[in-house]
């Protein structure tokens, strides 16, 4: 008997149903990163055992927007392109784990289910919220990326703004932050059917098996806001002081990762 | 070390950040269903091992589209109506495992992210789609739930219309259709983050907690259209006998349900 | 030469591209009304001359969510329900023309394209928004129309929150609040092309040309909040003071109105 | 008294609520153009008197996608986003006025309320529609604009797709099509409100007030479909030949126009 073919769900006859196809996966986008200080205890409360906070500046925090065009194997998502393009706002932090320093997304608002379904996969806690992005263009009004452009971003979720910044980029840049330049390290939990636990709890680790990536631009962070919501806890990450913004436009290839810690549920 | 809170993605220092409260879930809404049978072998390719198709009937299928107001024990979704309120349309077969005859949905679209999500745990094969359906209302030129009444349903995703039908209301029924009425046989499956197959496959089973429903009415299929699409394989479904369509209002408590085999996969 | 056809635009070779049909316009739905008083003196700013404020309770205000199935009169738009069924919130003043106390929507957001393009007709000053409204329906945890009964409803713009409100129904009441209960006196402005003033501008008188209503139902107000908005003046009507809360189901025809003041422009 | 103040709708105290700024409005975005022949006399039945075919190639027509970013004089929108980006298609004519050729446009498809209101003042036949391009990008998997880019285009509007393309770049070329580079002739159209005709008809002539440009190019049309639709009448154009693609990127400042015939209604 032949079983159902797919990636993940939905599993069909064919497979041309399934949401998403096998990894690799490819991206190319761009990246409006704001990175801050917030005290450490309210990092620390978002990593579960065996996680800890990062040893150096361990209240960094990363809230990044990105707008994304992606697709498998076939890139048959870019010429269908409501397929292929989605818009993402994502919080990452620094923790620790047997020594290294790894990067994990605590917070993350998409707005396509494929890239929510390849969240649970890559265990990204997403959401569905309304990103918005300046893009650079040519021509004016657009801003280009280049000293004086001028970009927005904001962030809604349930009708509620979230979180919103104007920054204008001034010079070039050695890298496009730090917060969110290790390897991920993230949980894959599953809840028992039954309610009783997680029957699935693994901490793996991923990261980009390809990368290239323009110029970083460094940028003045002219307007940051994040506000209070009854479904997050983004503003517990009070700002403490600012360390800096940055713009980059990247392609990435995503594969697939490891396991840490193959099974800590239940 | 407190651990973070939550029932499922995000886990967060308090909870509430969680995109679903723990179950039971309560649901009130609208069904209207379409059955119709295709050919056996169509379901049977959709039946991963060791489920069977069913003894009787096994071509049967029923799409449903469902117009929810949903919400967790607190009921405080119900007030901020953006995250109580949803639509679906699903795809249910029925099958059989161990003599016992079960439903099984097939295919499914809904339109907010809570959904989706509670599908991943449910086993439900949750993609996002535009679903809309002629609601009853007590005054002209609304429908109501009497006979006469008529009520077309629409289903999209991608931006390709998917399915639609009209049905007017007939005669009251003793049931509201036969092919989802016996509990969910689901797979919860999560792929291995390496790649090679799956990290946890569980055949699980579940159903109402509690249930609460109107007379159900029996209905005249007006007009029943099922369109091709490059995402999806709903047409290999291909209709070869209108069974009925039945238009019911219920009401619903999700809490849960049991493993039926809980370690299938790798 | 045969001249393309439609009510308003596109006109096009048979008129099916329309869209809007010819008036009338059938509507059913149900309405959330808050009334509240402002400083009469933010209602006089927004009254064009030759309006003046009500003599009587001139600074009274409602703040109406509509959940709302219209159609044409072949009604087939109720059968494909995504061009049928909408959601609006509006602000409603009154205001007097010779001698006359009328109705006058000063903001409107709606979330379909039919409903906005139907306001530059009546001169509705129509925007879009995201406008959710909890359903009354048989079933908990939903609320009934009766006693004890709690609804919410919110609206945005912009991805920003701009007005929320959870109401509860206490008691059958005389009628549906009073502010919105008069004849709508609208503008109809056409801005000219060289960009000098209008070059239509047109005071109208409209309403309903046949109604039908459900017993209406006062309510407690539970929340009310106005939220600012850098795209909206809706906090400028500061609330002095709660006067009610209803709730009702209706059904309305609509079928055009008439000139108050033909030509008032440029 | 002092009056309202505003564009256009909605007139308010501060003028802040009004959806439009007072022209100029500043646009950048990319062009992706698709011509083809159809018919002539479904492109006559398209012209209202006194407009009449255009003398040479009458049956030509451009479909054409556009993904905008536009902002008024203070380009407050361009760094909030959600305010300034929206995408729109539309199919193009000419016509021919008085002894001079003009671009018509018959049909058009955007998907934000203040581009929606943009059209009524500026005779565009604007409906809401869902409009995806693919985008270029520096980086692959996305294209870039150069030979080989290969980029899709759809249209879809109520949950259907009516258009679809795939284009791949070959060389430079020396314009961006020819449909749709003449001053744009539109009639501005307002119906009675007592639903006797029209109340105001006036044709326009607007066009850029300023316009750059990168290099167009010319390219291999991979794919085009039109589609039917109950709400639609693009099929009518039927392809009887295609002529080109293209593909632009552009800046483009629109300040007014100016009557071509004040008043020829009622």
């Amino acid at each position: 008997m032949t079983q159902p073919q797919g990636f993940f769900y939905p599993r069909s006859a064919t497979g041309q149903a399934s949401l998403l196809p096998a990894p690799p996966w490819f991206y190319a986008g761009d990246l409006l990163t704001i990175e801050f200080r917030t005290d450490p205890a309210r990092v620390a409360e978002l990593l579960p055992a065996p996680l800890t906070l990062a040893p150096e500046d361990p209240g960094a925090v990363a809230l990044i927007w990105a707008d994304w065009q992606s697709c498998g194997g076939t890139k048959a998502e870019l010429l269908d392109p409501v397929r292929a393009q989605y818009k993402e706002c994502f919080a990452v932090v620094r923790c620790a784990f047997e020594g290294r320093v790894y990067s994990r997304c605590i917070y993350i608002w998409v707005d396509k289910d494929f890239a929510l379904l390849r969240g649970i996969h890559q265990g990204y806690p997403k959401k569905f919220g309304s990103i918005h992005m300046t893009r650079p263009h040519p021509f004016a009004p657009a801003p280009q990326v280049a000293a004086g452009g001028s970009f927005g971003a904001t962030l809604a979720a349930n009708d509620r703004r979230l979180a919103e910044t104007v920054i204008t980029l001034t010079e070039p840049a050695e890298r496009n932050g730090f917060v969110n330049g290790h390897p991920m390290a993230h949980h894959r939990w599953l809840p028992a059917i039954d309610g009783k636990g997680d029957v699935h709890a693994e901490l793996i680790e991923s990261g980009g098996a390809k990368f290239e990536g323009a110029q970083p631009w460094r940028a003045r962070i002219d307007h940051f806001k994040l506000f209070d919501s009854p479904t997050e806890e983004l503003t517990r990450l009070e700002v403490r002081e600012l360390i800096g913004a940055y713009y980059r436009q990247i392609g990435v290839v995503w594969n697939g990762g490891k396991s840490l810690v193959p099974a800590i549920g239940r």
